[in-house]
């Protein structure tokens, strides 16, 4: 059995959504147990709808909800041990649960995660990681929002984060690694970025297989496994292929309408349109996974519907199935345990300042 | 008549696109006077193709021909004064053209532009501006790739070069101008972003309509006319956005290919892919505009065929005929005149601690 909690509340549609994806996700993977948290009276009627997971889930009220625009400190004031998503991150911190779903808003759920939940041994600062569609298959981009910058260190704990999570997800042995960077010569990205490829070349990981820099456009191309970015340039590039995505299906919306010769063709190669908008489907590949806590957190998009929510269940799912925290902690374990040997206590203060 | 100044040697191609485009553009702008600089041996079976280009180009010859991988201060070193890409630009800083186009690379030519041309009084960093095209209609987003991060002052210097482009491009009064950020609560970006956001809003200029910050999504979306963001950023928006396109086609292309319903339906929606393919050629919104030097340059793609080079011969030729130089000089001088009274040497002080 794998136990799954979920902050009911979150989300642009609240239960409708996050209920309507458990129903579907219990369809699918009949061996989770749900730990649903929420308020009583609007969740009740919606559960009513779904008399199957009647034995399957267990609720709990909870008074306060998050709100999608609250900040982050104020949602921590507020919902602290209170709210559903504080609930449903407690969860899995006593056990109860293996992994926390929410579509609640990002700048609370990692307040919440990260305050309940504690930063990992051996990391600096928890990431969040998205799955990016490619030509190849999928790839792991992160971070992709929690924290604006990272030093080399930061962005070395990421590699190996992201690495961990693509062995659990694409069960592949030794990823591929690959720095975001620019591809002009010489003054060639961040001295951060330069930095921490020197680390990963030297560390000569056998966990992850660097291989480099890559490019914004090697994203979709699925030239690595795994994309490794700080926050705001991670944020920055998935928003902009989504909106490339969206403008391109309205272009083209827009031009088969145009002319009735276009419907018709339109409606002999809508088995090709249905393949393209299965691959792009943005619900398939829902769900931010926060790295580097002691726990695992999804983040379902707000706007996402029932099918996007399950979507992010299952990936919580996979997480766990396939043992990701144990992953990432004994990869970054192997790695300080190679770098720093711990009975050297200058050798800390060393590493303290990196 | 426009006079432009062409490096031939530049591109993947070298001459065998860029005097194509200069043939291309010839027919389509019969104002143009061409100088041309590049190898004579190269050039001159090229141009024999093209008898009508005779009387409308002057041509150099130059020895040195600088390369696509060769970093920036290795071609400054082997290629000032002597190579075709040094001879064009240095055409525009002795007023013998009134703009220089080369495809060769971009930390070479912006090298060269720098230390030919000189970065213009008030503006402390140039930047590369590029059109992208949008839900709207096209945007300009800038810096693309000139220089790794940016403080406040040099964004709120993009913010009124781009402001100035988009005059002189879109023929728009007071183009909107949002900064490029991250839509996560409280944390909302990086310092400097935070900080021209603040500056931008208390200059309250009539020149541009400052919009607020923008999401990579808003990009695509045409939210604003301008979008501000520093290169790394920026260079990296622009890459994952064309390699989503390029993605999407690809998608397409070989789900179509799969069944003979779907090739016939294409042939019938043709003239809908045509207008998409239109949309979001990129041939057609080809030319890195460099901003920000006495002198324009404009980098055409380096793989691009001779329409695309056209198309960045016609940025060119735009940003000529609607005086962007002037506006641009213009609207620093009146920004910086209303900030630092020039009468007071110790806000001149102030001013270069900014």
């Amino acid at each position: 059995m794998i136990r799954i909690s979920i902050d009911a509340m979150g989300g642009d549609f609240g239960p409708e959504v996050s209920l309507e994806g458990v129903a579907i996700a219990l369809l699918r993977q009949p061996d989770i147990q749900f730990i649903i948290y929420g308020q009583e009276d609007v969740c009740q009627p919606i559960l009513a709808k779904y008399p199957k997971l009647k034995d399957r889930i267990v609720f709990h009220h909870c008074d306060v909800a998050i709100r999608m625009d609250e900040k982050p400190s104020q949602a921590l004031r507020r919902g602290r041990y209170a709210s559903s998503m504080w609930r449903a991150i407690e969860a899995v911190k006593l056990d109860e649960a293996d992994v926390a779903v929410s579509a609640g808003n990002t700048g609370a759920l990692m307040a919440m995660s990260k305050f309940c939940l504690r930063t990992m041994a051996n990391v600096e600062r928890p990431a969040i990681a998205g799955i990016w569609p490619t030509t190849r298959g999928e790839s792991i981009v992160l971070d992709i929002g929690a924290t604006i910058g990272a030093d080399s260190q930061q962005l070395l704990d990421f590699s190996l984060m992201g690495g961990a999570m693509a062995r659990a997800l694409f069960e592949v042995r030794r990823p591929t690694v690959g720095l975001l960077n620019v591809g002009v010569e010489e003054i060639k990205g961040q001295e951060e970025v330069k930095e921490a490829g020197r680390l990963l070349r030297e560390a000569n990981l056998d966990t992850i297989d660097y291989h480099g820099f890559v490019e914004g456009d090697d994203i979709g191309r699925g030239t690595v496994d795994v994309v490794v970015t700080e926050g705001f340039t991670g944020n920055i590039a998935l928003k902009a292929a989504e909106g490339t995505a969206r403008q391109i299906s309205d272009f083209l919306k827009a031009a088969i309408k145009r002319s009735l010769m276009a419907k018709i063709g339109y409606l002999l190669a809508k088995s090709a349109f249905d393949i393209l908008r299965e691959k792009m489907d943005p619900r398939k590949v829902n769900g931010g996974v926060f790295l580097g806590l002691n726990g695992i957190v999804i983040k379902s998009h707000g706007g996402t519907d029932g099918e996007g929510y399950a979507a992010a269940i299952k990936v919580g799912y996979d997480m766990v199935r396939n043992g990701l925290l144990q992953k990432i902690d004994a990869d970054l374990r192997k790695y300080h345990t190679l770098r720093v040997p711990p009975s050297d206590p200058q050798d800390e203060n060393v590493n303290g300042m990196l």
